[in-house]
């Protein structure tokens, strides 16, 4: 199987790490605006070779898009008016804006919208890492519009990187994605904002910052380039759960005006439930 | 040395590894109010015999107070009617009210006033761990109200826990730790209520949380029993950061109706700049 991979950041390079090793890919062709990208991704072995879209495209059995989703939508149609029997698929984390781009596209049942729920705070070539998919998800969105070639080929892909696959309509992924992942990357940029704010003497923060302090503003390191079109295309989902957000802490601190400690256990003891969630 | 931990839970329990691994401490003895803590801090090796308060503190060189910082208040002018030479030292996260409560106790002297920034979301002493203080940083309080001999005890005592040692009045470190430690707790607790309150389906956000929300509401876990004392006695300071958290949230909330994504844009720039002071 020969894969194509345009965007050789931390998905689409840790993609092609997990994707080689495991021998679902014979060869990994990197597509990326960036040289510079390119480059480093030549010089990690992310990729085996290097080419221009064109040629990447017709070189490819599959050809997967992991760019940030602005340049998804402006990327995608181009590469389906590029593919004959390719399969193509993309890892972008926002759905609706992009399904209805393409909708009447002759190649629509080539292309198969994918979402595997993994990443970390870093991104480019550099941050790509073995392992990222593990025993995670990918989501796969409006699978009636993809045909059962793309779908088939698709479902082994993901299962060959160790993923199980759920399958959600579009405008559902949009608002559960708001919910446990974009939502957290707000609250932890508003966090270390206000942390920042307070702290001018950043080696104070250094010095007494614990353990829980780092893993809730851990996200805040999280690229504007990657995050802000995904809150563009998801911005009324987003909007409703920011709304949420703000009345929950915004009970806290009426618990706390009121000096109601009790009250404030009981919301502490719910919020505790999420350990039977989460490990 | 022979050191009393009085609460064997998280802190206490990981101190009682540390300082006996580390041979600071040769004999170790645990007071807990609660037998079954007792049982599997003995169970666990945690320390070498339990005894009541009083017979606990008779034998000990040094006393560590690690408890939730309500039964502190009640706990330490006891502890202190009880020493003659003892060394005695806390480990809670709030300092102004439980200084101002023993001012005047006649053993003030004898009495250091800490906090090692380290922790986990887990409790009890079945939570305890080597090495959670490793390289971390502990805080001394209002360091002229304690005797000379007491603070050299206590530095070392520290300092054999490979731990760097902050000196800040009661005050400024109640300020400090509602910024580094206490507001990102309330902000996990609400975030997990947030999607908890909207996701009925658990076995959804089960499939489809990624590491970045794992992250941000690992501190959800956190227990009432410790944290509501804390809210309670720190209430003035995590007001204010309360206040001006929802003040950030607000204005990311305002950047997103006006679609002002270049704005956005640059709030998470700012909020990038973190990376330099966490890892």
């Amino acid at each position: 199987m020969v894969i194509t991979i345009i965007g050789v950041g931390l998905i689409g390079g840790s993609m092609a790490i997990t994707l080689k090793e495991n021998g679902f890919a014979k060869h990994i062709i990197g597509v990326d605006k960036n040289p510079e990208n390119l480059d480093k991704a030549i010089r990690r072995r992310l990729i085996d070779e290097d080419l221009s879209l064109e040629e990447g495209i017709a070189k490819a059995d599959i050809v997967i898009l992991s760019t940030p989703v602005d340049t998804l939508k402006i990327l995608l149609p181009k590469v389906l008016d590029l593919v004959e029997n390719q399969i193509v698929l993309d890892v972008g984390s926002t759905k609706t804006k992009l399904l209805e781009h393409i909708k009447s596209h002759p190649k629509r049942g080539n292309f198969v919208a994918t979402h595997p729920m993994a990443g970390t705070e870093y991104s480019g070539p550099e941050a790509a890492i073995p392992n990222l998919f593990d025993n995670r998800c990918t989501v796969i969105c409006d699978v009636e519009d993809s045909n059962e070639k793309a779908i088939e080929k698709v479902k082994a892909l993901y299962e060959s990187m160790k993923m199980s696959i759920v399958y959600l309509d579009a405008k559902s992924h949009d608002i559960h994605t708001a919910y446990v992942s974009h939502i957290s990357h707000i609250s932890s940029f508003a966090l270390a904002l206000t942390v920042l704010e307070k702290e001018k003497d950043e080696n104070r923060i250094f010095e007494l910052a614990s353990g829980g302090f780092g893993s809730t503003v851990r996200l805040a390191k999280s690229s504007p380039e990657m995050w802000v079109p995904i809150f563009e295309q998801n911005r009324d989902n987003v909007m409703d759960v920011l709304d949420e957000h703000i009345n929950t802490l915004a009970k806290f601190r009426s618990l706390l005006i009121k000096k109601d400690f009790d009250g404030f256990a009981k919301l502490i003891r719910k919020a505790n439930t999420i350990s039977k969630i989460i490990d």
